[in-house]
């Protein structure tokens, strides 16, 4: 998606081989204009697979997820990362391990909103590892529900959570695929679809 | 605001007279279309506060806040509940005690994102005791900005917050208010204009 690949251009820090800060458009401060558009272009990359829910997980997946409930009309939930006090039954559970904060979250999401027949799409911010994206794709199964597509705004292709999540069998989208950090620099990969084409040459 | 109150009439559950759980359409599952009619109430009551940032705070928040921002076409900035690894220095701190959860929290914000001569507009989902809506205001004085305007979904108007941030000054617009939540019922108090209007008798 050409706006964010120019604002990770533009704005994005590269603080090490691993790790992109994207706090004045993503992560902190949000770009609404930038969320609306990325609303839209998910609705209309998963416009066919008649999504009835959208997951995400607090805190920097909420605004594009809400952007892009809307633009399918469908509810938004947001999973948490610890119990809260109004929520303590009946909840779906996984435990995410982050490489970045090198700690364990128990993620949570209520039954009721969640349950069988539905066709989820998980919208995250950043794929590296897919431990996120693996914890809300139980979630949904443990509901007896369909993860119908992952939605991601930043993969980083050189970690392994893309790879893992299509060798699973589940349909990834990633709107800025980033092949490498390097000398404070941002590589980006090609689209996967254009990468598939070429695969083994012309 | 009329489509805000029927939601918590016919959604909204009165857990106990202090506690009113909204969670199938605010605070775990959202409903995207009452976020973005929420987002352009806002817009249109603080419309004259040449709005230059929203500051809301992380999670339940975050959906009002980005409708509101795409409104009025300002960037909007979440306040995180602890510290993140990537943000660690060059930030403004307040402290939050939850009365709900029994808890202090530490919120912070970048300094680059709120700076002198920014008009803000907080938003909240809940306003009781006024502590997170404080704890915003002290981030954005700590900044040397203004602080424009409060924008509050819910206020429970039996708990001392409301009265003492207007006490302080704060421009307050909820959207909601709620007078008593009484045998499992939810008592809405008049439009704070209205109760004005009408203060001392006809």
């Amino acid at each position: 998606m050409k706006l964010l690949k120019e604002k990770i251009e533009s704005e994005g820090i590269v603080l090490s081989e691993n790790v992109l800060k994207v706090d004045s458009f993503i992560n902190h401060q949000m770009d609404p204009v930038l969320m609306k558009e990325i609303g839209l272009e998910f609705a209309e990359r998963f416009k066919d697979e008649a999504i009835t829910k959208i997951l995400t997980i607090e805190s920097s997946g909420i605004a594009p997820a809400i952007m892009t409930g809307l633009a399918l009309n469908v509810p938004v939930i947001f999973a948490r990362k610890r119990k809260s006090l109004t929520l303590t039954t009946d909840l779906y559970t996984a435990t995410v391990y982050s490489f970045t904060k090198q700690e364990s979250n128990e993620i949570t999401v209520s039954n009721k909103y969640i349950t069988k027949g539905d066709n989820v799409l998980i919208i995250d911010d950043f794929l590296a590892n897919g431990q996120a994206a693996l914890g809300l794709a139980s979630l949904v199964e443990q509901a007896s529900a369909k993860v119908s597509g992952i939605g991601i705004l930043i993969e980083k292709s050189f970690q392994p959570g893309a790879d893992d999540l299509i060798a699973k069998g589940y349909r990834l989208e990633s709107l800025a695929r980033i092949e490498a950090l390097k000398e404070g620099k941002v590589q980006f990969a090609k689209d996967r679809q254009l990468e598939k084409a070429f695969a083994g040459g012309i």
